[in-house]
Parts: C-alpha cells; structure tokens; sequence
C-alpha cells in the first residue's frame, strides 16, 4: 500500500483524483487549500463564518465510491429562491461544520456519508484570506480579486496571507507518511500556490522522505502565468516549497489546431505551455483529454472552460507507473 | 415479521415511529401528509415547486440508524445569512427532488443517505394545497392559515383538497399489506386528517385487513379540537375513514398539576382530552412521558410546546403487545 498524497483544490484534483481512485493499492489523501472565497462559497464564508467548502467539494466528489445521485446531489445547484446559486454540497459542509463545531470533523463526516475512498483535508484549519502583493506595492486582497486580476504585467512580488494560516495537524502527518506527494496541477497562484505558503508547508515536506511529482499545467493562466514554460512551474514550485522536484510530467500531445484558437479567441497567445526543459526528471507522454465538455448555462467561459485539459485516466495511469518503479 | 404502516406527520409521527424502530420483527413504513405549507418548508414549496419536505424529514431521522451528528445534521437550522430558517433535512430533499425530479425517489435516496430502517412514503405525489371549509361558509386557504385560525368556534364543515389529490402507489400498497395501521399521534387536523381525505385513502384502508390502532392524543388543540374527547376522536377517525377502529390507546396517567397549569396559561381549559369511552376496544397504559424539554431558541409556546406527550417507549411497548397477540 502507497500513501499518495495531493496538493492543489479545484478542478485539477478533480481530475488528478478520478485517475488515481481506481489504482489499485494506494490509500489517498487530497490536501486541500482554503483560500477559495467566491461564488456560493464566498457567500457562505461571509454569511455563516464557514471555512471555504467548494474544493473541498470536489475533492469529495471525485473520491466518492458512492452512484451518480450523490454526485449529482452535491454539485447541484439551485437556481431559484433564496438559495439561488449555492451548491448542495456546499450547503452539507457549511452545515456539517456547524454541527461538529469543527471543519475538519465535518470533512470527515461527509466522506463517511459520501463513501469517499481515501481521505480529503483542509490544507489549514484557520481561516484563510489571500492577499497579494504586486511589485508596484499595489496589494490584492481575497482570491476572488487575484483570480480576475491581470498580475503578470506588473510582476508578483509576494503571496501570503493576511493571518498566521497553520498547517493542520492531520495535512502534516499525511505529508510525512506520504511515499509521493503530487503538486497541482491547477489554477497556480489560486489553487496551488495557497498550500505551499500555509505556515509549516514547508517544513513537513522538507521533513516527508516522499518523492515529488509536478505535473505541469497545460495552460497558462491569462495575466497569471501567461508564457510560462515547464521550466518556469518548476523553478516556481522548487522556490515555494524549497524542495526539489523527482518527477516531472508533461504533456507531449499537441491541442488540435481547433482547441489552440479556441483559448486564442479568449486569451489570446501565451496560453499554452511551451516544453523548453531538459532534463532526465521529465517524462513525457500524452496527457491531453478529448472529451470536450458541454458549456455550462451562463458560462463565462464557454470556449476555454475545460477544454484543454488532463485525461484524468492517463494522468493516473502515468502516475502509477511511477508508483511501481 | 408484522407490516406496521404509521400515518400521520410531523412530531406525533416522529414519537410513534422512534419507538417504533426498536420493536424486533417488523417492518415499518411511515406515511406522511403532504399539505404542510408553513416554516421553511413552505419557503421551500414556494420558491422551488417541490413537495413539503419538513414532515418527511422528522420520519427519516425517527428511523435513521445514523448517529447522533446525522440526526442533528438533518435537523440543524440555518441562523444566520441567506439559508437563515432553512433547516439543512429540508434543503436535502428539497435538492434530491430536483437532481431525480421525482419526490418519492429523492425521499428514497436520503433514506439510504440516513440508513433509514423502514420507508417513508409520501402519501400522495401531488401538489396537496389544504383547504377548510367553515360552517360560516368561509374558506381557509392553506395548512399554514388553519394552524393559526381558531375554527371551532365556527365548526368545521367540510376540509378537502383545492385540487384532486390522489393516493401515491406506494402508500397504497403499504396499507393493503399492512398488518397493523396506526393513526396518529398529531395535529389532528393540520397532519392526521390530511392523510384521510387524499382521493383513494379510504378505499385503500375499506380493502386493507390491517387492523387498526389509534393512539388517542393527550391533549387538545385550541380552536380546533377544544374540549374534544376521547369519544370524539374515535367517531371522527371513523367518519374520515369509514373503517372502525380495533384498538384504541388512551393514555391514564394523568399530567402533574403542574404540566396542566402551564398548558392552561397559554390555551386555556379543555386542552385536556377527557377519557369518556366505555368499550372494550380501548387499553388503557400510561403513555405519557416524563422527559420536559428543553424550550427551542426563539420558540413561540415555550409553555406547551411538547410539554404533555406521549413516551415514545411507553406508546412502542403498548403496541408491542397488540402486536403479538
């Protein structure tokens, strides 16, 4: 039995931990950040004094051995009413929470009833607001104001937390037992980043005899990472979490032409991530999804959302080779 | 194995049944009234079109196998922001209902979600808006405005239905299977009754060769049943379901002086039902609990909200005998 252990939140530990579920022998635990403060979670934060629920949400949902109801059921969203725009699954954690006392506890209930194969932890226990400051001084406070914000053109100069942000206890223990820890992939600055700069992060991965996987993104985030390559993740990663990375997994399948002016209508250039590292760390293969998703209704997004993406199945079938090495 | 069927709704239902559960050799199934309208539940009728849920949640936590953090999930009480008054048990079926458009099958699916031991069934599937028609010829609109109308004064002529309300197929076949059918405990107009005027109820019960149990309520509710009688229950249980009655419980230990003079400083005298009835149908036990609850935050008859009532092991062990005779 492997210990995995995942970094990150959103979307791209969706996908990383629908591949790694079905891989036979390994226990799973999914850090995740609690940085999150828009959308319906943002309206709970506020209202109810609530940890961020949403990552957590599909960190649940992905690991969830349960049928396609309770999936459905916790990504539901209400579209009338009072409880327009809030998730059902948000709704069970925020109450979840109140009912334990404790976020954390109120994770752990929602696996019992979700029947979650592994474990999904809040990276910390306090709460969490993000701030950002760019080098012209100018400071961004909340993750929801960094995520709309065009940072690169100014250049970041920190990222930190407005509080003391703790590693929670179970986050460190999970780091040291781990065999590997997987960074990201995901919204950089807004999902991934958020974990390495929780006060102790670095400590317990420096102390975890755990090997690094970095699997790169495959896009760059337009004003965030636009133009990055492989090798600025890796050097950004090494930096914020002062330790070096074993394995380095990239994509070697071009998008369709069709998928590139897809982002290129929205984002314009820069948005793919160029391959420019040498390096024996790296191991190449086709990474690349080819379901494209149906828009959601109202979608800001409707050419990017998704659409170039990992194939959660290859990306665990990578991962596990490696496991087995 | 004996098929007992409740009906009812609302916390004379969630007293029978959580004495119920713990009876060995049955099989139980709880049929609820739909025409509750008030609270969160009719907040939720409202704004999303779906079916009460408030009464259906009461009876899935009296059958859960669950915890206690599950029961107090499914009936903690948003206090705060845009859910404030929502209790979180409704938002759940509020949601399944939505995510499997379909009432019954979402009520189905929380039951697995709460280990649920027995079923509960929605009595009807329709949208079952109360109506009640007053000797004066005025019409009350809504479960919501007889609850709080003082109608006996006028007397009651007629209650029904605003439209056809039929007889769901799984209650149908829960009464011509049963052993046993209990009726009540319950706001006998606002819970009770609403079961027996759904379109097919009556034939249902006229086919059925469960006997029937009726649990005659410790007290009245003003305005609506003042001064009533144990005699006046039987004969108006009978009128509504043309079935005679085989056994009926009164309960004869009598409330302390004490229990009796809260209750007569919120609703005055004739809250007591008076024990008139000569025949050898009825069995006479002290049902009545010695638990005082605690008065609920912000409740509005912290005098009497609870106060007399049935023992829920005292009233499972009255019919545990009749059962297994």
């Amino acid at each position: 039995m492997k210990n995995i252990v995942t970094v990150g939140g959103g979307t791209g530990s969706y996908t990383v931990l629908t591949g790694l579920k079905n891989i036979p022998d390994v226990s799973l635990t999914a850090l995740v950040s609690m940085s999150d403060d828009g959308g319906s979670t943002g309206v709970l934060r506020d209202e109810l004094g609530v940890l961020p629920p949403g990552d957590v949400r599909q960190c649940l949902v992905a690991l969830s051995e349960h049928g396609e109801v309770m999936r459905k059921l916790m990504n539901y969203r209400f579209s009338e009413g009072t409880l327009k725009g809030h998730s059902f699954g948000n709704i069970l954690l925020a109450a979840l929470e109140k009912v334990t006392g404790d976020f954390v506890q109120g994770v752990e209930v929602a696996s019992e009833i979700m029947k979650v194969k592994g474990n999904v932890v809040p990276t910390t226990k306090n709460k969490a607001e993000l701030y950002i400051k760019l080098v012209n001084g100018k400071i961004l406070e909340g993750e929801n104001k960094i995520q709309e914000a065009n940072v690169q053109d100014i250049g970041i100069e920190e990222i930190f937390y407005k509080n003391k942000v703790e590693l929670n206890q179970k986050a460190k223990e999970a780091i040291l037992k781990a065999d590997f820890i997987i960074l990201g992939p995901g919204n950089y600055y807004c999902s991934v980043v958020p974990n390495f700069i929780v006060d102790g992060f670095q400590d317990a991965i420096g102390e975890s005899e755990a090997k690094i996987i970095l699997p790169i993104n495959l896009t760059n985030k337009l004003g965030h990472t636009t133009n990055w390559k492989v090798s600025s993740y890796v050097n950004s990663v090494e930096k914020y979490t002062g330790r070096l990375v074993d394995y380095i997994l990239v994509n070697n399948e071009e998008p369709s032409l069709e998928q590139i002016e897809r982002y290129k209508l929205e984002s314009g250039d820069g948005v793919i991530v160029i391959d420019d590292f040498k390096d024996s760390r790296v191991i190449r293969e086709s990474l690349l999804s080819h379901v494209i998703p149906l828009p959601l209704v109202g979608d800001v997004s409707p050419n990017t959302r998704g659409f170039i993406r990992h194939d959660s199945e290859k990306l665990a079938n990578c991962i596990k080779k490696i496991i087995e090495i």
